[in-house]
């Protein structure tokens, strides 16, 4: 759980900060400033849950009036459930960071973390907002990404440079987030940046597209967050022409580093899922259509049974075909299934393969990360999703979260 | 777990039996023989797994041709994921027990429960029929309910008696389950008698409206099994005239009773569910249809965030929150949904009720058993599913299982 590096590449035009605010009784950094120099553009998706979070529904509100300066960001308080009290209590942290600043109210977009329904102590974060403007620095990634962790057990930051029309770039970014992961069009919180300078319909364009086989095809626990955000902000500090179109040779070589970023992020955060102590990819293939092909990968990934088997090591596969089963796919023959672990073949012919051995099957379960692959043989679409085990620890974690 | 009474009424013209086959390295009884009387009538409803195990095949098959005489239930292998030979093997057992007492095949109908993806062990099974054939007697349920466990911590039976016209006849049952519980049109096995005669129209009609708000409303672990199955056998014993229409007076008192029998059997499984320490109801009003109900409840049912807080008393009611929102219900007006726990409101105008308080909250949830109910304020439908909380023995039992 210690292999993530720390290394960084800072990204010219974004400085970030974290202090102690004192969100919840304890001794840490828990509220991250990043800044975004002046003409920069940004991008973000939102969680798709009905009881999305106060500081979720003003983000949303103010990304689309203009762009922002500032992204304020505070661990140990979801500022969820919480009603009228709670937007304006989003809104008051926007307001006296827009008043020290001088910027615009709308051009701070506010993010929250943590426990739902308790009342954001906005006093408290007020008080650390002149301390978080003195201490912005382009060197903030490491600390940040630790700042916004809350189950967390690691960091998680990637960084990439890339070449673009002969200039190096940059796409570096942070998330957090180990349980209630199951993202709809969002995860938990993610902000990556690039020094490149992007018209927000391409920036948006470029995430939408990183976002789908990364953060939208990981699950821990099929619990969609009410707070789940992921930004992607671009400074235009590179001397090079801004990006308006993704076909332009710039423009996909930021993509293809942004969907990079996005699925070492989305895949950093499984890994770390909480009590996880393994990394297993769903894949699914020779499904009709993308929705049965991700329907079954979810329905295996969320499936208790499979989880507590993968941790255990027990290749108890009688699980995942039982999975596969009843997960709703309409004239599904059985006959043509077959289930892989890994190259292992488990089931072909409606039963198991007669040169399976339960012994190889543990083999393939004792490692740390591998495959279940389904095929289904109707078609020829797939999808993979990654998910992790459940054990003793997610039950402790979750049974003890608020203690 | 110890309140489940183990007093029964018998049912004229129904016998059963149990016996050591030596399934698995076991000292216990597991195989379980169930006799009709000749003319009496069956229902029945199975699993919708698509990989429904190889004695649903066989047993929907024969049902389908005559009335059963001998029901067949093993525990302890589940005959599921065994492909052409494991058809071949359910169907080697009720040859072979036709073969002895003179009946055709089809009057056989096979089951099996345990571990999915092993040969079922068929000479042992066949060897048995002997004895299990000498031992039928109607005294047998409460010897049946034990043999047809497999992780249950205590048998399920439970028996009523009612009048119809003027003659009282009586509805007995049988149930087990624990894990891989959230049935889809049967649960797992459940075998219900009753001496009056039934036509098999009518009787599957009482069967078909009694399991909808019983097996098929309760869930442990979302995982829908491979071999559920629920039996309703008419024995005609009664000196009363057949029933054949749900509105006659006998009609409608027979099908009262077999849905009560129904409830509290499946209330049973719950309770007995896997590490289960809480049995919870999730009550959803207000909804537009019965599928939105259905669906709320069920995410709130499923939610491994929800059930751990169930487990540590913790009235953590923003992961309930988060569960309505993330059910897909389309257009869901947050500030019309209220949230209770038994009668405290936890949750109305979107945010926490003012009077609300942590230390009435965990009250509600240091009880064995309580409400979540929760209002969507948008209809008239209701839905109720029962369900459980998630325990570090929930982990242990499965990651366990095969060891």
């Amino acid at each position: 759980m210690t292999d993530v590096p720390l290394d960084f590449v800072p990204v010219p035009g974004v400085r970030l900060s974290t202090t102690a605010a004192g969100i919840k009784r304890w001794e840490r950094d828990d509220l991250t400033l990043i800044e975004l120099a002046p003409g920069g553009t940004a991008a973000a998706v939102f969680t798709r849950n009905a009881f999305c979070a106060a500081p979720v529904t003003l983000a949303r509100h103010h990304l689309i009036r203009t762009a922002p300066r500032y992204l304020l960001i505070n661990a140990g308080n979801a500022n969820a459930g919480t009603g009228a009290q709670g937007l304006r209590d989003a809104l008051a942290c926007c307001e006296a960071l827009a008043g020290v600043t001088g910027c615009a109210t709308e051009q701070v977009l506010p993010f929250s973390t943590g426990v739902i329904g308790e009342p954001l102590p906005v006093v408290r974060i007020i008080d650390a907002l002149p301390r978080a403007l003195a201490g912005l620095s382009e060197q903030g990634w490491a600390d940040a990404a630790r700042a916004i962790m809350t189950t967390d057990t690691v960091p998680k930051l990637v960084s990439r440079r890339f070449v673009a029309d002969g200039h190096s770039a940059t796409v570096t970014g942070i998330a957090k987030g180990a349980g209630m992961i199951c993202p709809d069009m969002a995860t938990l919180l993610a902000y990556l940046a690039t020094d490149l300078a992007v018209s927000p319909e391409a920036l948006q364009a470029i995430l939408g597209r990183a976002v789908a086989p990364s953060f939208n095809a990981v699950t821990v626990d099929g619990d969609t967050s009410t707070n789940d955000a992921c930004v992607l902000l671009a400074s235009g500090a590179a001397p090079l022409a801004p990006v308006t179109k993704l076909d332009s040779r710039v423009g996909q070589a930021l993509a293809q580093t942004v969907s990079e970023v996005c699925r070492d992020l989305a895949s950093a955060i499984v890994r770390d899922g909480e009590g996880a102590t393994k990394l297993v990819s769903i894949d699914v293939v020779g499904a009709r259509d993308c929705e049965e092909a991700r329907r079954v990968a979810y329905t295996i990934a969320h499936s208790p049974l499979v989880k507590t088997a993968l941790f255990a090591s027990d290749p108890n596969w009688g699980r995942i075909l039982a999975a596969v089963g009843r997960s709703g796919i309409e004239n599904l023959d059985i006959d043509r299934v077959t289930i892989h672990l890994d190259d292992l073949c488990i089931v072909r012919d409606g039963g198991r393969a007669p040169d399976y051995t339960e012994r190889a099957g543990g083999q393939v379960l004792a490692r740390k990360e591998f495959a279940i692959r389904v095929g289904l043989g109707r078609g020829e679409v797939a999808a993979r999703v990654l998910t992790c085990d459940l054990s003793y620890d997610y039950v402790r974690i979750n049974a003890e979260y608020r203690t």
